[in-house]
């Protein structure tokens, strides 16, 4: 067997053998497959494609690449959670608390985002005192204690996908839906959940910008779930919009305990009862989703969620008043109003360039050394079929330098679209599969 | 403009831009730009294609990476010629003479072999005292006053070329027409003559496997060398079995004299006179190539090829007098006899076992630091349509080293396919383009 041959196959079109794929993955791995024969392989999957075999075996040998977590000792079922990843998007802050206040024990690890805002960890991080970075013992201990606790990412897991997916990135191969589905996917595996809940983006702002293209990855991702023996749902949400109005840290933790709280803006409360609610689904403590959704609502309104989420806070060190008042979650001082010069309806907010905005203020990382700004980002004050007239607030920048705020100013100002008419009502939801 | 997009651009389908092209190829000869980046454009460069243009631009931008010869120099038409490789291929021997005969200048460098067999610079090495390292003054000296001179690639020539060519190599991006196209016409402009006439191989044994594969590629070439103002014509040839009777170095340089004196195998004495012919005319010392094919004859039968040679040998510092005595040239002591366990007609004679049983005997290289045996190879007795008896001598094996002749022993049988039927006669050239 050699890399040549494999990747001859590949390109004939042909069906890669487990044990051939065990040859490329284990090779690369170890250092013996140069960069250069995975990336022209890379490219003849992108034109072949993986079957679902291959997909699933291909995730399969990604998952076991490294270490991997074993949640056993906890009872019950596992839920994990996962999202494409979107602009404003706080859901797991919001979601796990309302699933584990349900019965659902959730173990979660995070990632530090590296992009344009931060991650579930740098949000939490917002939190004073709050610790992410707990060890495997502790974790688990608190996941059997009180049924959630949300770290960072420790140990080496899935270094096949860290190591693919970075040579991905420089080659023009990252879009391929099996090659996306078997790394998120590796990722959920290795991290040792019973079920796994998707919340899979798409739009505008969104890696996969069709409805049919969101079906196909999240169908992909579903059956590798289902090969690997665990229960898999995925929710395509749309993505034609930041979610909810707080992008950023400190800004986004406020917005999750807004909802919490039963308030806040529609979307974001929409899309985290539904994800609470598969996720009690999926955990089986309710035998429907729509039952699980119910209950997820019941949870936000007898303060149960948030309960459990100020347990979460207390239990890892953080400061658990900030769920009475938001306040003590530091905003940065700098802070610029952005005012409409147009009157009308608001018919499109641009995802990327809000992300972008508030990479600006500082509330994302450039390179992944970078640190957060946590009281950075972004309030938007209007959404999409919203009126405004002129001179109206769109929306407020925060960061603690002026002219990062400016520049972000400057972003903002382009992610708005305003028209005459007002645009049709949008779907959140759109699927579940 | 980066690498990651050049790649996506390639990816969808699109064209790219003589900017890019060079953006890429300057990057990756100054090493700004790393393999694995390259070879995923190669990938997709093999599914989505080149068009004529960029395959030009490739050639041009490649030609150019680093030194180029300079044959301004010499006065006249001077013409090049160039073989995509065959098994016992000799006719760079045969045709150069001929053609410097009739007044063509032949300013030639030509690579040493690696692979099954020694390339035209191992061959000429086997005549003793030949010089085939000459300093480029000394090169263009020669062609002025005796009208030929062969010597070894000196100088850095088409990097770009080089570098593409050994990760083309190990990524299973070979067999792309427009890479090969570019790849052997940016060698051939780089070289400076003013007419290049090529031989491309078809058959079993060859890259082109099918006619119409061949005339692809030769349309190709044909094209690239028009872009680039050179006159550009191409021979398809069959091979479908090794060339004449001798594989080897010393072997093929007799076979080489015995052609040259009107003697020898029909096949490779047709194609070195068709392609001497073609050389000729595209010299413009013929009107037609038919014309210059009747004037390569006349060379040989008035002794005129023969003398060139023998002044090409003198003039580099070797021994003439192989001209006249080819037992001059040792060929290696070990020598095993090949019979025939069969009786009928031979139906085939695979080239690329020949081949392999050459490189056995010592005749070719592995790696490209092997020392070539001059004296070893293979010599046919019998060709695809001669009636061998049991017992009946097949071919000779020469090598200094008896293990070694045993092995190429083996390969040389294997090789033989005898049956009852006579095959149909095969017609050796197959087009001109």
């Amino acid at each position: 067997m050699n890399m040549e041959e494999i990747i001859r196959i590949k390109r004939e079109g042909g069906v890669l053998t487990p044990s051939e794929l065990k040859y490329f993955v284990r090779g690369y791995v170890a250092g013996e497959i140069p960069d250069y024969q995975v990336s022209a392989l890379l490219m003849a999957i992108y034109f072949q494609k993986l079957t679902d075999t291959e997909t699933a075996e291909l995730t399969n040998l990604m998952r076991y690449s490294g270490d991997t977590v074993d949640l056993r000792e906890i009872p019950g079922v596992k839920v994990d959670k996962h999202s494409t990843g979107g602009v404003g998007d706080k859901t797991t802050l919001i979601a796990a608390p309302i699933a584990a206040s349900a019965g659902i024990p959730v173990a979660k690890m995070s990632g530090r985002g590296l992009g344009f805002t931060g991650g579930t960890i740098d949000k939490l991080q917002s939190i004073p005192g709050f610790r992410t970075a707990l060890s495997p013992a502790e974790f688990i201990e608190q996941v059997k204690n009180i049924g959630i606790s949300i770290i960072g990412q420790s140990g080496n897991l899935t270094p096949a996908d860290k190591k693919l997916y970075a040579l991905r990135d420089v080659t023009a191969t990252v879009d391929d839906k099996s090659l996306i589905a078997a790394s998120i996917m590796s990722k959920k595996l290795a991290a040792g959940s019973d079920a796994v809940v998707l919340d899979v983006k798409c739009g505008k702002g969104a890696f996969m910008k069709t409805l049919e293209d969101a079906r196909t990855l999240s169908r992909l991702m579903v059956d590798i779930g289902a090969y690997a023996g665990k229960k898999t749902i995925a929710v395509i949400s749309d993505m034609n919009q930041p979610l909810g109005c707080a992008v950023g840290n400190a800004l986004e933790v406020r917005e999750a305990v807004e909802i919490l709280k039963g308030r806040g803006p529609s979307d974001i409360r929409e899309l985290s009862i539904k994800l609470a609610g598969i996720m009690i689904y999926a955990g089986k403590a309710a035998a429907s989703i729509d039952e699980g959704c119910e209950m997820a609502e019941s949870a936000i309104l007898s303060g149960a969620a948030l309960d459990k989420f100020r347990e979460l806070i207390k239990a890892q060190g953080g400061m658990p008043e900030v769920c009475d008042d938001t306040d003590l979650l530091a905003l940065s001082d700098k802070q610029i109003e952005v005012h409409s010069e147009f009157e009308g309806y608001v018919n499109e907010i641009d995802g990327e360039k809000v992300g972008l905005a508030s990479q600006h203020t500082g509330a994302g990382r450039v390179t992944k050394d970078d640190e957060v700004d946590h009281g950075a980002g972004i309030l938007l004050n209007k959404k999409v079929g919203d009126f405004v007239r002129r001179g109206e607030l769109l929306a407020t920048v925060f960061s603690s330098d002026l002219d990062k705020a400016e520049s972000a100013e400057r972003e903002v100002i382009k992610s708005y679209r305003i028209g005459d008419g007002k645009a049709g009502e949008m779907m959140l939801i759109k699927d579940i599969i």
